[in-house]
C-alpha cells in the first residue's frame, strides 16, 4: 500500500471541503477602502492567490501574489493583504506578515493555527491535519467569501452551483486521470495554458513535484511562441511530453496558436490535451484543478511513491533551523 | 561557419548599445501623474519590462509586465503603459496597445518602426536590423531614461558608470561562458534565482531556447523549496544540470536555502553557480544578463546551430496569417 496517509480519500472529499470553506468567513466583512490585493504565501498555500488573481481579472482591482520574505513597497493602508499559511508557521509568510503590519495594510490571515494565528488580529481559521496542497479549497474559498461579503466581488449562486456540481462526479475525474497518465508516464511533462489559466499549469507542475516527486516544466501561450517553441527541434518523444490545458473561452488567436503549435511540437514530442468543462470561469478553474490533482496522484502511484510525505522539505526545514 | 549573421559581433557591441540607448529619450518627459506602470511586449521585447520591474522594486510604483493580447482591467489615465515591440508588428502587442489607448492610459511606444510607429503618438525610435533578443539594451534603457527625465526614478551617474564599465571587458565574459558550457552541454538546464533576479533566470532559459534551440526550466527561491526540490530524488545527472544565479545582496535566509539545497540537489544532479558582480543593482543585473547571453551563444555553437535564425517562429507567423 503506497498511499499511506489516504491522499486519495482527501481528494475524494474535496467537493465537501469547498462547500465548507465558503462558509468560513461567517458574514465577516473587510473594513475600509481597498485599491489592491496582495496574497502572501508559499507553495500550496499560495496557489489560492493565483486563482484569486485569475478570478478577479475582470475587475479593476489588481492582485499580486507574493512568494517571498518581503512584500512590495507600494503596499499601504489601501491594500488588502491576505496572509496565507496552512500551518501558520511558514517563515517567509510570517516575515511578509510583519512587513504588511508595518505598512499599515488591511491584513487578514488564513491559517489552521501556528504562530500566525497568534500574531494576526483578523484570522479565518481553517481545519488542520491536511497537507497544505490538499487544502486548496480551504485556502481559496474563504478569500472569495470575504470579498463577496464586502461587496468587492459578486459571486453568484449559479457559478457556485456549477462549480460544486462539476466537482461531484469524482469517478469520472479518476477515470480520466488514469487514462491520461498512460500517455505521460516515464517522460518529463511540459505543461501549457493561457496566461489566465497559468495557475492550473503551475498547479499541475508543482503537484507532480510534490506528489509524484518528478520534474515538470510549465509555460504560457502566447509567450511560449516567442521562445520555447524553438526548443522542440531538439527534443525527443522518449524524454518529454506536452500537456496543453485548453479552454473554449480562450482568445481565438490563442486557440489558433495552440492548434498550429500542436502540429509543430508533434513532429518531435507527443501532445496531450486537457479540456476544461463548465460555463463559469470558477467552475472551469476548479474542474481543471481537480483533474490535475488526480493526474499527479496517479502519477505518484505509478511511480511507486507515497504522495503525501515530502521528506526533503522536512529535512530542509530542519537544516534551516540550525 | 555556424554564426552566419554575426551574433557574436552584435553581443560584443552590447556595451555600446546600452550607452546609445540611454540617450534615445532625448530629454523627453512623461506628462501627468503616474501611479503604476504596465509594460506590454512579447519574448525578447518584454524582458526589458521584467528588468524595469526589478529595478523599480525599491520604489512605490508597481510594475506589471503584460505578455498578452489584452491588458489588465485596472489600467486607467494614471497608468504609464510602455508598448514595446522591436519590429513594431507583434500582433499581441498591437492589440494591447489599442486597449491601452481605449482606457486612456499614458502610452509610450518603444520600437524600431512597423505598424506601431505609425499608430502611436509618442514613440522612442530604436535602430532596426537586430534580432529583438539582441536589442535588450535598446529595449530597456530608453524606459529608464524617460523615467529619470520625468523625476520618477533617480538613476545616478555612479550606477550607470559601474554598469557600463562592468560590461566593457567582453573577453572575460567570453572566457567564463566557454568554461561554463562545458558543465552544461548535453543536459537540460534547471535555472534558479531569487524573485528579484528571476528576469536573469528567465532570460537564460529563453536565450537557450532561441539561440541554442534547446529546452530549459527555471524557477525561483524560496518558492522552489516548497515544491520542485522534491523532484531531484528522481532526476539523473545525465539528464539535468542546475544553474544557480547567486548574488551577494540576496536575503540571508535565501542564501542559506541555496546552500542547503545545493547539497540536496548535488546527490542527484550537478550544480553550477553563476555569481553576479557589482555594487549597484543595475550593474549586477546587466553583468548577469550579459554573461547568460554569452552562455546561450556558446551553447548554440556547441550544439552546431546558427544562433540567429528562429525558423519555427517565422513558420508560425506565416501560418497565423492564413
Amino acid at each position: 500500500m503506497i498511499d499511506k496517509s489516504n491522499y486519495l480519500g482527501v481528494l475524494e472529499n474535496f467537493p465537501k471541503q469547498c462547500r465548507e470553506a465558503l462558509a468560513l468567513p461567517k458574514g465577516g466583512v473587510i473594513s475600509g477602502e481597498i485599491t489592491s490585493i496582495v496574497v502572501c504565501g508559499m507553495g500550496g498555500s499560495a496557489i489560492g492567490g493565483d486563482l484569486l488573481k485569475t478570478y478577479l481579472s475582470s475587475t479593476n482591482i489588481p492582485v499580486f501574489v507574493n512568494r517571498d520574505y518581503s512584500i512590495p513597497n507600494f503596499v499601504d493602508n489601501y491594500t488588502l493583504v491576505f496572509v496565507v499559511s496552512y500551518s501558520g508557521n511558514t517563515e517567509e509568510t510570517i516575515s511578509a506578515y510583519k512587513e504588511a503590519v508595518e505598512k499599515k495594510a488591511n491584513v487578514v490571515a488564513i491559517t489552521s493555527g501556528g504562530k500566525l494565528a497568534g500574531l494576526c488580529k483578523k484570522v479565518i481559521k481553517i481545519p488542520s491535519g491536511l497537507q497544505p496542497r490538499a487544502a486548496i479549497g480551504y485556502l481559496f474559498f474563504p478569500m472569495l467569501g470575504l470579498l463577496h461579503n464586502s461587496g468587492i466581488v459578486n459571486v453568484t449562486n449559479n457559478e457556485l452551483n456549477e462549480t460544486l456540481v462539476t466537482l461531484k462526479d469524482t469517478e469520472t475525474f479518476k477515470n480520466k486521470a488514469q487514462e491520461l497518465i498512460k500517455k505521460i508516464r516515464g517522460k518529463t511533462p511540459i505543461i501549457y495554458a493561457s496566461n489566465q489559466l497559468e495557475p492550473v499549469a503551475y498547479r499541475l507542475r508543482t503537484q507532480i513535484n510534490e506528489n509524484a516527486k518528478l520534474p515538470a516544466l510549465h509555460h504560457v501561450f502566447p509567450e511560449q511562441n516567442h521562445n520555447e517553441i524553438n526548443a522542440f527541434a531538439n527534443m525527443s518523444r522518449n524524454d518529454f511530453v506536452v500537456l496543453m490545458i485548453r479552454d473554449e473561452h480562450y482568445n481565438e488567436r490563442i486557440k489558433k496558436r495552440m492548434d498550429i503549435c500542436r502540429d509543430i511540437m508533434e513532429r518531435n514530442v507527443d501532445v496531450v490535451e486537457i479540456h476544461t468543462k463548465g460555463n463559469f470561469l470558477l467552475a472551469r478553474i476548479f474542474y481543471a484543478i481537480y483533474l490535475v490533482d488526480f493526474i499527479s496522484y496517479y502519477l505518484a502511484i505509478d511511480n511507486r511513491v507515497d504522495p503525501t510525505p515530502v521528506g526533503v522539505i522536512e529535512q530542509l526545514k530542519q537544516e534551516l533551523r540550525r
